[in-house]
């Protein structure tokens, strides 16, 4: 799946991800009106605009960006119907042909990690399989070690799918477990070194493995020293726009055949509407595919 | 809440709580051929099939112990179903007066913790309030430090229910990480006094905050060491049993006044049928019973 996910960048000429993560509030109000009337002010009616308003972007975007990433915080705010959304609009945008990173962040110890490993590696009932959650990836926490790991790494060998390990997020508080000092090394320093090994078996004909790791766009020399470190590891890279991270502090984030990272976008390009004066909130989509273009150059011009 | 639960063991006189924790493989022959049945062979059949075990077993169990731990993953691992089997499980819980603690591991950046804290403070659409969750408790990772639990911690003190942030966990790995020496001190003092300032501010009138904190039975030096460093924080302790914790080590985890943990057993109560030569299969939720009252008995042996 990394193989796939890299050929995907370069086809698309596109290193970046769009964060599929909906609120209330970035809703246009021509469709949360429409969906009230339908479905009163509900759950329900939360799940179906969400759905719909993803299913627009993504028909504008699919041609243009490699990968969608759904933050299934979001949809899971509105209980089980918010998770029926998720689920809706994985099945979609996979449809579309897009590489789906299911941001869950996931972490236990080993029975239970085996069965949240159910994302990628699916389900049987009695010798029946099921793919019941369908993401290519997902997201998963270290902080409970090996065992909490392994069995998303052995489903990743298993489905040909991949996880993204929280290596230094990008957030502010971040560093008060990440960066504190161990043996004079910060700890995500060492949570680089198990990444390493968890991933050594599953390194593909491109150079990288299944177990990638989500180091944030607001630490830039943290990113060129972990780009040293994890030559074989993939980044995700969340926080540029919104959070602060840009274009030219992410060049080293990649490696010199510009390659090891997707940089995820997700209110800045979803809600990018609400920021442009006049907008019709009925080309809301269009908006967002005129962002992830604009994100797209950014990107690319650093490079140069 | 967290005042809730101390009386709740102190009326019942049972510092543990029953992991609901349902595998296929757990599940009786009879109950599973009925919904296989029913439903054929679907997710469908497994949530039922959860759910009327879970039913039958908190049938049994509500009048001796004061709180339910239902693990989501074994839900979340059958789908759209699975998490409607959950729902359905703490809905159901709650009925019968027992305090829900939703094992969910959730943790991330500060807005998107704040869409996971929906599962204790709900949500609201266009001003209409839905607790879709209900979970009185959950547990939470603190990889990514404050601003990822400080969404939590608000929404306890807005409906007044509780968290426990993973701190020794208690499996075998849990040492990579969490063991490490910063300045001198593992990682989990540092994050034992991240939990004291997270709850400083909202401790009951029993002497406990609503920010408790995760420790593992296997881990019975660390219990006494982490029960003096943190007298205002209520221990879950799971490991009892199935992980080799035994009762005579949790002495410490308690305080003098033998207060500020309750203990998790899962597979040891839940599956107790299955241990027991010549059980009928019917009255799995008896053994249930029986094994809640041996655990019971185990640990206030131990407080003598």
């Amino acid at each position: 799946m990394i193989d796939r996910l890299i050929s995907a960048i370069e086809e698309k000429e596109n290193p970046s991800v769009v964060g599929l993560d909906p609120t209330l509030e970035m809703m246009p109000q021509f469709l949360k009106e429409d969906m009230f009337r339908k479905f009163g002010k509900t759950p329900k009616a939360v799940s179906n605009m969400f759905l719909e308003f993803n299913k627009a972007i993504i028909d504008e975007i699919y041609p243009i960006v490699p990968s969608v990433k759904p933050q299934i915080a979001m949809y899971e705010k509105y209980g089980l119907e918010g998770i029926d959304c998720y689920l809706q609009t994985v099945d979609y945008a996979r449809k579309k042909g897009l590489i789906v990173i299911g941001d869950i962040k996931r972490g236990d110890i080993s029975s239970t990690a085996g069965a949240y490993a159910g994302h990628i590696e699916g389900c049987d009932i009695e010798g029946i399989h099921f793919d019941l959650w369908q993401e290519d990836f997902v997201t998963v926490n270290p902080y409970l070690g090996s065992d909490g790991i392994e069995p998303f790494v052995k489903a990743c060998e298993k489905e040909k799918r991949g996880i993204f390990v929280l290596l230094k997020t990008s957030n502010k508080s971040s560093s008060e477990i990440q960066d504190r000092l161990v043996e004079n090394k910060p700890l995500y320093i060492h949570v680089a070194e198990l990444i390493n090994k968890w991933g050594k078996n599953s390194v593909g004909s491109m150079g990288f493995s299944s177990v990638g790791a989500v180091v944030g766009a607001t630490h830039p020399k943290e990113g060129v020293e972990l780009r040293d470190i994890c030559p074989n590891v993939f980044f995700l890279v969340p926080g540029y726009g919104a959070q602060g991270g840009k274009a030219e502090d992410l060049k080293g984030f990649f490696d010199k055949n510009k390659r090891g990272a997707i940089v995820n976008s997700s209110r800045g390009i979803i809600a990018a509407y609400k920021k442009i004066e006049g907008a019709k909130e009925e080309d809301f989509a269009k908006y967002s595919k005129d962002a992830v273009l604009l994100m797209r150059d950014d990107l690319m011009k650093a490079f140069k």
